[in-house]
């Protein structure tokens, strides 16, 4: 029976968060009830990770095994418009959505400016000016493998440790984007993460304070969690590109 | 008495174009309904020119007399989220937003691929394959001042010349977008040329046809006024910088 890997589009502000609810509108239920209908049968996929209420995805993964043809264009008529699958392959019976993902990179979006876009998509307003150079070293102090309990939540997930292999934050005008790419994430962490930039900026502390954050453990530290509308899961990558390099630098 | 120059974004979809009218909801309505309300006086405005019902704008510009203070801030706060005054500056008396306009640019996005992208705002769907070296070849052509009655509406302006100062098409990935900037366009003038842009390639016509349609001067010829959904108006500009560069070209 063919395995089938999905390369998934949404945007989140419509759904409560990725993962298959009896109540709420998810994503998972969307498309299982699509795939259900093309196929006729009972479909049960895996994600690669769920995405909360309100986050957005360029590049979600979801696998499923089914004997028969999925055609790309016949499953998108059936799927809401704001959820668009963008490609679909075959792999091979060891291939996991979630288990042989390498790393997630997650991108959030912050329009920083005296007003509003009206062209914003996915994207956080932020009236008080940013400094692109402090939060970047603020950013650096996360790269490497670290235990993150400063930055987790009320989740019962007991391993903290990940290891951060890129956090980059960009200004093009006034829209700034930070980039985040990990091996996994602890529920809310790119989210708490850049609540607590936000916090160390408007305070104007020194971007050291990540550090003495991270080094804490203590999430009463760390800043609040960040509203999910400038967040988005932009690739699960499957290959070992950033292992590789950590691999070399050693 | 001071002159404001007003340079405002909005997104066309919710409106039924720029232009003030008695029943439906327009920009230059919300407009004046926000600045009366702040000024507590019947404002009227004059804008660079209209857009029509479903078209966006990133920087069109408007202006009217007022004696006293207008707060960018207070005046964002009257007006609907998806219109947003971005700059108030105060100018000459001799500064006319229509009058003074020496050339409009205009914007058409078009998101060419199998599949929607559902982060997309203000772009046309287009499913069907289209050829970028193409389509420049057939703008190249619209390119200087022209009689360009083969792509009016129904509208009564006689004046039918109007000087092409720039016309090119990108791709980046699946978005492709094509910039106008001229003295000045006709009603429906560049739905028009995107429309026949598409006519060309989707019938694969040699992209000498759009000079024979432009030389025809029969409106009958070109293509379809395409949806108003991709087209963003994004600046109006006040310098001599594409006049200088004609007057040094001859």
């Amino acid at each position: 029976m063919p395995r089938y890997k999905l390369t998934i589009q949404y945007l989140g502000k419509n759904y409560s968060g990725s993962q298959k609810q009896l109540k709420d509108k998810t994503i998972q239920n969307e498309l299982e009830k699509a795939i259900s209908t093309l196929t006729k049968q009972n479909i049960s996929t895996i994600f690669s990770g769920r995405t909360d209420k309100g986050v957005s995805a360029l590049g979600q993964v979801v696998h499923f095994d089914y004997e028969g043809e999925i055609p790309k264009y016949n499953l998108n008529a059936l799927l809401p418009p704001d959820i668009r699958v963008q490609k679909i392959e075959t792999v091979k019976k060891t291939f996991h959505s979630q288990m042989s993902a390498k790393y997630r990179h997650y991108q959030y979006k912050i329009r920083n400016n005296d007003v509003e876009n009206v062209f914003d998509n996915c994207t956080l307003y932020y009236r008080y000016p940013l400094d692109i150079k402090r939060i970047n070293e603020s950013l650096s102090y996360l790269i490497g493998e670290h235990d993150f309990s400063a930055f987790k939540s009320s989740s019962d997930n007991p391993a903290k440790i990940c290891t951060i292999y890129k956090a980059e934050a960009k200004r093009k005008d006034d829209l700034i984007t930070i980039d985040i790419t990990g091996n996994r994430f602890l529920y809310n962490m790119v989210r708490t993460i850049v609540g607590t930039l936000l916090l160390i900026e408007k305070n104007n502390f020194e971007p050291g304070k990540m550090k003495e954050i991270l080094d804490s453990k203590d999430r009463t530290l760390a800043g609040p969690t960040i509203s999910p509308e400038g967040l988005t899961l932009i690739k699960v990558g499957y290959d070992r590109k950033y292992e590789n390099k950590l691999r070399k630098a050693k």
